[in-house]
């Protein structure tokens, strides 16, 4: 993850891994965040999106950790809803017209504060809720917009790992990264989505 | 978006600001410019094409600013009116042969001169239509031959964001580009498409 | 199109050039030539494969200027058959064990000498085909093995671009390209395929 | 293939050689290693992954050679199944939680040691594998923790040809490809996979 503020603000790095150690749900665009943006479309309907399996271990090891894994898109699809049931993630919202309120609403049915929240997402709708997440994150193909106010920008795309460093990042600055890779090494466990 | 007659045309980065400026109409070849040129066949038909949603997102600004969109395709396919729909563009084209011929026919439809439309393609096929637009476009991924004649010459591959390039080019010459993006900042408008 | 035997044969470009004016067949692989080597396969069959509109296009110009276009594949797919029908390939050879007989074979239905077919392939079971015809010829893809042994290699990957590369290169050896050009230009040809 | 242990281990590349010559069982996982981890997923299944042609061809050189592929994975498919059946793969095990229990079992089925061994796995559920294997690879996309425990990493991705890298690696150190090479140019061999 590269910090966008590092110009000017040298505590800045602290700053994102200061947040990172607070957040207890994260909140996740689909389209070019958990996907790369492409949208295959048959003549029927929206064939399918093309999601990642790095990013899928992640968000496993992220659920058995005790983060919220949230999913907040504009769109509708069933596509969303099979994979979230695949990853275990319950929490899942299409149709969001206003993605900062049902950030709000989340934090709150959570018993959470904003500050203990996380967001990635790619282009100008996003924008209301990275304003208002406490860590506010960008895959490398956002909009300029919106990698301009992202506390820090993935240097993989959507689809590629994006989601996967943001969990990463998370995880770790929370100190729980060495002993998830320790428990594959040792005991061998196989989840894999 | 680069301006591929910079060198030895001083004036030719403001020229295609001002070009930009006049544009009320712009239409687009779909194969190469909204996907990324990759035909997905089964055995039966065209199973899917790949279509970007940051274009997408764009695309809703443009139409919600008063833009005219059109689609102009040299092919025929469902899944070109399944995604025009998605994006409310009702000018939809297929199987046109003489490009030029329909571009003059949508601005004539329209009351516009052909200064006022802009038009992005990447192929020969799109050449005359290319030269008879005000804005002649192409994305990064473009025939050479193609390329040469465009005023503006996208970063982005088609089906990678070219299409969404064009259009803040022409938003930002026009000076809508900040209103709108303050608008999901302030408003939480939510269409994302 | 890069000249692989360049360095030491100081006339290596012009003799590709020379070799491609005799060109009157091409023959083409289909995996990882017209394709980027993807099998898109679900749990019944290959789903589809991805082909390149810009290829298409120049396959269209081929076939109008009298080339042969020829496919000839090792597997055997509905989609290829699909494919070929939509730009008017006729000579279309799946489940082909000897590329080179075949295109002997070929050669011969056609009254042409090997030194006037051309091939592009990207394997080890295209070896005995390239060695055999006039201009041999790989994707940038290609396995190390095909591209120590081609006359030249395209700068793009298969389903990318590398078969318009081997048709313009063709066709401007020929002369005939700036005429195509040019008849896009004024006549609104629209063959898009 | 980047031998990833070369500083401060003069005789590593040596090293990996060695261990390849012992190799008579190369187990693959599937995502991200004969895939880009691409997960094609529609809303009622997953409609395909897309695998590599040349990987295949790879596979079946090696299978007519004598050595055991195997396909390990957490998922399940019926897409693993059909490609394997393709390729003439049966030793395929699928839901797979404990990785390197299946290696184990797997060398002892077929009266291996475990050093003659050799597996590709790309995320943090392959380690215990990966750790177990005589030869331990990871495609250029695999996790850091896996790149860093592996004996040489694959200068290409899953799905773009890692397990091509892989497999050379093997025939070149047992001395078998040129042979392989060789028969293919003589006899036109014509297996594509």
């Amino acid at each position: 993850m590269k910090n966008v503020h590092a110009e000017g603000q040298l505590h800045s790095l602290t700053a994102s891994i200061l947040r990172a150690q607070k957040v207890r749900l994260l909140a996740l665009d689909v389209d070019g965040v958990l996907t790369d943006g492409g949208l295959y479309i048959s003549d029927e309907r929206e064939a399918c999106k093309r999601f990642n399996v790095q990013d899928g271990l992640a968000i496993s090891c992220a659920l058995r950790n005790g983060l919220v894994i949230a999913i907040l898109t504009g769109r509708q699809s069933g596509i969303v809803l099979r994979r979230a049931e695949e990853l275990g993630i319950s929490e899942v919202y299409q149709g969001v017209k206003d993605k900062r309120k049902m950030l709000e609403n989340l934090a709150a049915k959570h018993g959470l504060d904003l500050n203990e929240t996380a967001y990635m997402g790619d282009d100008l709708n996003d924008l209301s809720a990275l304003a208002a997440a406490g860590l506010a994150c960008a895959p490398a193909n956002a909009a300029a917009e919106v990698r301009e106010r992202a506390h820090c920008v993935a240097g993989h795309k959507g689809g590629e790992g994006a989601v996967r460093e943001v969990i990463e990042t998370i995880l770790k600055a929370q100190g729980l990264w060495p002993k998830i890779v320790a428990s594959y090494i040792n005991e061998g466990q196989g989840d894999s989505q």
